[in-house]
């Protein structure tokens, strides 16, 4: 697949490791918000699990223009930034475990993760970023 | 001074420490940014600095809503989001070291904060966000 990310190691091995990104979208009041997020990075797509009925899928749906980060903290301060048009579907429950659960042990651990989904979540809703642009630099 | 954040010691005291703050605004071509950043929160409201030009000024003079937010990376994942009213003013050269070598000691430390501004800055520019709405949660 081909994605405005190809060629850019540095920006795609950021996306890859397991820190907490965090997801800007426009607000239905028009101002934009911004939350933190765990997700996964692959085939050049965001992939973010949600709950049924969030505010932040209602306003996606409302408007896709996203724009997402992943920051370092620690030394030399890496920092990828991008832009995307993001799509909600349906995340049927099956898959919705499985997404969701592998985001758990990757962010939590496998310990903690055992216990993240304590009965069966039903279906949830699944943010789906294509992205537009994106930069990578040391802050 | 009144704010939204009277009454709500736990998004004070967040907002106090010195964790990295996520700014979202909306970019000149529409679609939402979030870019890491320092801040100070001083009598209710948020300081940002920044150097001349830069291009989240430029948006947020052009914009002047935005979004932000504080989230602690360790349990119970303590957060802070709020939307607020931005504006930009000149940050005199006397005012700018002040304020972001006050910042670079809280968040670099005392050490690394002596090498921050290896030489005179110049005039910067400075965002200022009166908040508007702010939610504190645990995630």
């Amino acid at each position: 697949m081909t994605t405005p990310l190809e060629g850019d190691d540095r920006a795609r091995e950021l996306l890859g490791e397991s820190i907490v990104g965090q997801l800007s979208f426009l607000g239905l009041d028009g101002y934009p918000r911004v939350v933190p997020t765990w997700f996964d990075f692959r085939d050049g797509e965001l992939l973010i699990s949600n709950g049924p009925g969030t505010y932040k899928c209602r306003c996606i749906r409302a408007h896709g223009r996203v724009g997402f980060a992943v920051s370092d903290p620690t030394p030399p301060y890496r920092l990828v930034t991008l832009t995307g048009d993001a799509v909600v579907e349906v995340l049927p429950e099956a898959e919705r475990i499985q997404l969701a659960g592998g985001q758990a042990r990757r962010y939590l651990g496998e310990e903690r993760a055992g216990r993240f989904f304590s009965r069966a979540p039903g279906d949830g809703e699944l943010i789906r970023i294509r992205p537009r642009r994106i930069r990578f630099t040391n802050v």
